[in-house]
């Protein structure tokens, strides 16, 4: 019989570990100590904390930080931190010894080892089952996307708007610049429940930079990149949707490249199905970019062509567990990607367009939605 | 004569280490290794990433992952990741060894010493410097604080204009809540160039939590704290203020208890000074509280009274070095710290009164200024 896996420990705070906040839905700011074992999860929180994590949280145990330090203290003198502390749980507990995430801290690693108390690593996910979404979970990142949406809705409003002058665009008489559209974008999304910070609104060459965030003026005639990734806050699921747009008349060549990241899109989402391989999803985007002959290199200065993975996963955090890209990676049942292939060459521009699906034995499942218009007259 | 220090390992993401953004200087979203060695800067970075890298960062020296990912699978086979990239850049850049910060991955730590590379621990501060704020600094950390005064200046407005009915809070009809009040600051926030998520705005007992955001309607007659946190964008640095409002009237104890608050605040900024004990600035506080007989308690269902520290750094994180607490720590010249004493009643509500100051050696210098009413009738 195989022996049960050792109890999980966990020291981080749920601003740096999706990981933490899944095992205890709360959020909490500074580093805790959390386990579970015999099928409870534990924390043991400051005072600070305790009234709000009881009440608010998954976690079955509730302990005082202080009193547990105190404890740590008094077997192993007055400099007893973390690692005493998790030692004498360990002991109350009668836990032989835990398994920890892979970017456990250093410092305590080794300090828990010193004292004797078993760890062993997780060796890649913590919680594999966090990359398989239940529905409940494709509900708030479904949120999340909804709130993209809101997004692009004022965005599209804006820059209808908008008029074109020489190299210029006016907005309520004054430039449109990234930072005005990032702005009206990001409080229509707070205004619905969402907090999105650091949205890519990015114009001409500077889209060229998957994650430049944009700045100044936008011109018309360019290809407009708005990468929006907001968090729901009553859950803390993300969106993640990616439109490009364009204010003015196209050219030829912007409206072949915005025409070939769609295919490819398309391409790599037919490819999408529970247990076959990510890097054929990929592999379908990079062929039709292939096909219409837009070539990838890398120089000593840049890159240019398509030069990111087709897609992550999406979850607690932007970029869960689950990766669309060059790498063999199966695809999981009930896991929620993103899918945005995009195509980037300064003095022509850049294009992105990024949906996000659910993995199914069938058809992947859509979990967002925004058809539009990016030529925008 | 003493050997010079490990050069400074780094690999993590800068949305989790503010290490990182104060080395580098740029953000990036996915972990990356950097480090530094004979005074120039490394970062290895993703092709999406490179010219963003090499544009806008702190780094000497930008290099391609992908290449020296292929120079580790060329040594150490198809399988090589992270650690072994590493390795082959201490060969290249013959490094005998790095120093880590103590929250290094455990994974990649125990891996690299598996294939020879010599690690130490910071055993605390990684960049002991950060701690102490240059001028430049101070002024961002300075921006971040107007920010929040911006933040109070529409929250005084709407509370002014709120009318009260029986037990409710009426704001333009409709019942002023949290969540509105919230909007109405962090939306302000965002225009003036910062980000502001998750700002408590907590009424009556929901106040007793201090990390408790704050939900529904506000009540008249009820303290309530506003603690905003907001990011500059441009600098990544952050501001950090909390007043406590009341609409209505405030009953006496309600108001003994803010004056005391405030007693404390003023008499723990005048124990802040360069070298001495950041212990003694608490006590201060601790000493007021205890005087005007206002008690602490530590219960089975939570705490009430003052529970928490008087304050923390304020950087590149919201929680950066330096703390005021009942532990020993010298206060270092240029350090910049909150002083935010608080006290909590459930049935009587909530005060925290929060600045920031910078450590001088003399009196300390305030960075944070927003005088107001807190009885709004």
């Amino acid at each position: 019989m195989p022996k049960s896996p050792l109890p999980v420990l966990l020291y981080t705070d749920t601003l740096v570990s999706p990981d933490l906040l899944y095992f205890g839905r709360v959020e909490v700011h500074d580093p805790f100590v959390a386990f579970g074992v015999g099928g409870k999860k534990y924390a043991v929180v400051h005072a600070l904390e305790f009234g709000r994590v009881k009440r608010t949280s998954d976690f079955d145990v509730v302990l005082p930080r202080e009193k547990w330090l105190e404890t740590a203290r008094a077997r192993y003198g007055a400099k007893a931190g973390i690692p005493e502390m998790i030692a004498c749980l360990a002991k109350e507990y009668r836990i032989r010894g835990f398994r920890v995430p892979d970017d456990f801290p250093a410092a305590v690693f080794l300090k828990l080892r010193d004292l004797g108390v078993k760890l062993t690593l997780a060796n890649g996910l913590l919680f594999p089952e966090r990359e398989i979404k239940t529905a409940a979970e494709a509900a708030c990142v479904r949120e999340g996307n909804r709130l993209c949406s809101v997004g692009y809705v004022v965005a599209e409003k804006i820059l209808r708007a908008a008029k074109i002058k020489g190299r210029s665009l006016l907005y309520q008489g004054k430039p449109l610049t990234s930072e005005r559209l990032r702005f009206a974008i990001e409080v229509a999304i707070k205004e619905q429940g969402g907090n999105s910070a650091d949205a890519i609104v990015a114009g001409g060459d500077q889209a060229c930079d998957p994650h430049e965030r944009g700045s100044g003026p936008l011109r018309p005639h360019e290809l407009v990149i708005i990468d929006v990734f907001p968090r729901v806050v009553k859950t803390g699921y993300f969106g993640d949707m990616t439109r490009t747009y364009l204010k003015g008349s196209a050219s030829d060549a912007q409206r072949k490249l915005v025409a070939t990241v769609r295919a490819a899109q398309l391409a790599a989402i037919r490819k999408v199905r529970a247990g076959d391989d990510g890097k054929d999803v990929h592999g379908a985007a990079v062929d039709v970019f292939s096909k219409a002959g837009y070539k990838t290199t890398h120089g000593r200065n840049g890159s240019q062509g398509f030069i990111h993975g087709t897609g992550h996963g999406l979850g607690l955090a932007v970029h869960d567990p689950g990766r669309l890209g060059p790498v063999s990676a199966t695809m999981k049942l009930g896991a929620i990607l993103t899918v945005e292939p995009g195509l980037y060459y300064p003095g022509l521009g850049g294009c992105r367009w990024e949906d996000v699906v659910q993995v199914t034995d069938g058809p992947a499942k859509m979990l967002s939605r925004h058809p539009y218009d990016w030529e925008i007259r």
